[in-house]
């Protein structure tokens, strides 16, 4: 498990007084480029190196409005890693644990003409150490 | 099935060059806006009246990226409504008609201290409305 | 003087309850981006015509809030052209004609090194739109 | 002097491969709201006291374009307080200390009715704060 923490930003509020529930997103892509990054799989590496990582699919169930002044904490964990795909599933919880979001996406890997690759031919290095994550996370939990 | 259009803005894309996958979620709110204003249900009245309404959930497929110079269209039905919950499903596609994205959100209604409540309790005009549009929506289709 | 209309979108406002300051630069963009596709010299064109054209400077006087609910105009005005920057002027009002925000901007031209342009040398026949544009615009005013 | 630093979000770049100019008035927000959460005047504990601090104008000129995989910080001075309003200068500078953007804004305090209030009135133990804040930045110099 990993995790990636920061405070809420006002802009991130809305009229409601809570942070609105497009943001959260955003707060799951943040945890991502983090976890990466942290694990000598920065983001802007792979794609100076002419591939890309979009994202495929995404659900959360959202649990407890997140508000300005709070600190929120996402805990991340790699579920799977096929080469040409990953998935990554996410707990948001605030500063008194209480669970926010629940969610889960999944990614996968193209060229600069947007056409599906797989890391293991394009960044072999690269693909082993998504690998040696992924047996990392899977014996951990969220 | 309720549908609603406008053009890619500039500052919706990403370095990738193509829309980032957080701004779906506001193209999808965007349309649920217009609809119920559509439908005599205008969401800032409702909120005039003391209920707001939440997303409690929300899960999409990205099929194909949006892009600068598009213009997009959602398409949007009101799948299920029971008085305190209501879901939505959606299709976007594009000028060309391509799928950019396919998905589904649940929303609740909650009071100013954020607690759930009924709609048909607090404002039961519009939910004998609400329950007007799902009938019209079950009878047609995405 | 050129109009361009919207509602405001939910998810611009803060939890001030009103719009948050930095999405009228995203509207002025949008302003700008309609001028320019409605007078021939659309800037997704441009851009593939390997030109891009950065913001410079910007400065805004914010003069009443915008809410939910309201549908603003942006009236743009150009009000300077040399060739490889140009200006722009701006006053924006709500559906009561009320201002919301007056302001003004720079723009430059750039190649895909992002090294500064001459439209003039790069696309002349963008060039003379734009001068035509520019004379009409002096004529009249915000 | 004040600063505060944090990389690039993915999601703040645009199609031109860096960061979209309306992020840069979120990044002065977020150096604002730690500015004063470090110097004993909370914004959250602000508005929990019934007074809010609009942004009245604002003005920046853009230098240098910042990237994801860039470190931003935002060197931040307050220039001026009346008990009504405050003025804040800020540059901002990425990694390798190239400026990336020079500018100033304007603040207001309003009561809940969004009505001008002074805070010499309204919380006068804020006021003398920032009235010692104001004398401690005035030494200084960005």
């Amino acid at each position: 498990m990993y995790l990636y923490s920061r405070p809420v930003f006002y802009y991130e509020t809305d009229k409601m007084g809570v942070v609105h529930h497009s943001n959260y997103f955003r707060w799951l892509e943040e945890a991502r480029t983090c976890f990466f990054d942290d694990n000598d799989l920065a983001y802007v590496v792979t794609e100076s190196l002419g591939v890309m990582s979009p994202i495929t699919d995404v659900s959360v169930k959202y649990k407890f409005p997140a508000k300005f002044g709070d600190i929120f904490t996402v805990k991340l964990c790699m579920t799977k890693y096929t080469g040409v795909r990953f998935r990554v599933e996410y707990v948001v919880v605030n500063q008194n644990d209480d669970i926010l979001l629940e969610g889960e996406s999944g990614h996968a890997f193209i060229d600069e003409r947007l056409k599906p690759v797989s890391l293991v031919k394009t960044i072999p290095e690269r693909h082993e150490r998504m690998n040696t994550l992924l047996n990392k996370h899977l014996r951990s939990s969220l």
